[in-house]
């Protein structure tokens, strides 16, 4: 049978989501917990790939096994085998045709900063850290020229090799807490770290080195010096993958 | 001049706010670096002790010093020779016989907890795991019996020998968000173990295991052993410590 999992890891201490020939690797740690309880060699398909030190509270992977571990059983069994860092909370079968990476139909990251003089020990790891004063609202107005069907060429990292850059993102959304802003955001496929260039053009906006009606001509451009820079990884979280069953 | 400063800090790894002979203190770690930017020796007075593990968003401490360094930019200074895990992000002067144990009016503390069948690993260290479903309901109706003045024997670690146990809890509020329940409790003052023995009996009573109507009877026995059990140190924050200037 083939199996849809889900999983939740802190990605701090790993190279990524990918299998590396120098690293550690979320998907190379699970494979192998899941191969000892299964008694067989897995294969593990992942939606993506998440960077070194992103971390994910939704990542979803199939696999084909012949096990008869009850499949609602299959995130208790090889959670006994994982580090505390990555935990499988969901199981269920899934047709033979299933890919957890071309079936996606959609996924939602969040990146979490904070604004403050001084680092937070409780936000280490889990955020990322602004010196700066974030103007929320001008950040909003950003966000509203970033909804909608582009060529984000843009926020596409330099050296990517994508032809068609072409995405459309569902929604972007800006919650703030005190000096905690957590950006939402939702679309049908993501270019290479375009997630993370969004937040630092949307971070640029909200400390005034960028202007929300710049956003339009930075789209535009399709030149990624144009937009704002990439934020680090710590911030970053895949929430949820999205699949039509 | 006296100084107090505001402290932050993840307590995963100290042996709590105080010092002690076996262990490492956030106290004196952070009394050392102060002594170290000022050349002086350093006492450090806290508004009260956190326990092993016990986290601080607002910890508050005195000490006396003669340094020339400016006091705004003493948490800038003495930042830099801290580890991550503890910052100092305010600081300011204060007079001779301000104390920030006694002087303390009131105190804000914060417990975190979430509820799944697996572990979270984007939530440890910073939340208690609960495997049960909580009915958060039930648990706020239970905090209403808990605000007020009362003798609050039967939420003080057993062992313990205050002999006033009458204490004002100013309010109890309990937030819910997907799975997470997180506590907010503010205070005149809180005997030992306190907050994470009325987080243990509200958990009792979001499994069902206590009911809301119960916890009158269970103050007036003054009896540790009608309460909830002690809710583990990872999700317990210090939020705030109010003075009046």
């Amino acid at each position: 049978m083939r199996v849809l999992i889900e999983i939740e890891y802190d990605g701090t201490n790993y190279c990524g989501w990918q299998r590396q020939k120098n690293g550690l690797s979320v998907q190379a740690v699970l494979a192998d917990a899941l191969s000892r309880i299964t008694g067989e060699c897995i294969t593990l398909h992942g939606s993506g790939r998440t960077d070194a030190g992103v971390h994910a509270l939704g990542q979803c992977a199939h696999f084909d096994t012949d096990t008869k571990i009850p499949v609602v059983k299959i995130p208790f069994a090889v959670n006994t085998l994982l580090p505390r860092s990555i935990r499988v909370y969901s199981a269920r079968e899934v047709t033979a045709r299933f890919n957890a990476r071309f079936d996606a139909e959609a996924k939602t990251y969040v990146y979490k900063m904070y604004s403050s003089p001084h680092s937070s020990p409780t936000r280490e790891k889990g955020y990322a850290h602004i010196v700066e004063t974030l103007n929320v609202n001008n950040m909003r107005l950003a966000a509203e020229h970033i909804i909608g069907t582009h060529d984000f060429k843009c926020f596409q990292a330099a050296g990517s090799y994508v032809k068609d850059t072409v995405r459309t993102i569902q929604s972007l959304d800006i919650g703030a807490n005190g000096n905690d802003v957590v950006i939402e955001i939702t679309g049908s496929g993501f270019l290479y770290n375009m997630v993370r260039i969004i937040a630092g053009t949307l971070f640029y906006v909200g400390i005034g080195k960028l202007q929300a009606s710049d956003i339009p001509a930075i789209i535009d451009s399709k030149d990624r010096k144009s937009a704002g820079k990439t934020m680090p990884p710590c911030g970053l979280y895949l929430k949820k993958v999205y699949y039509k069953f």
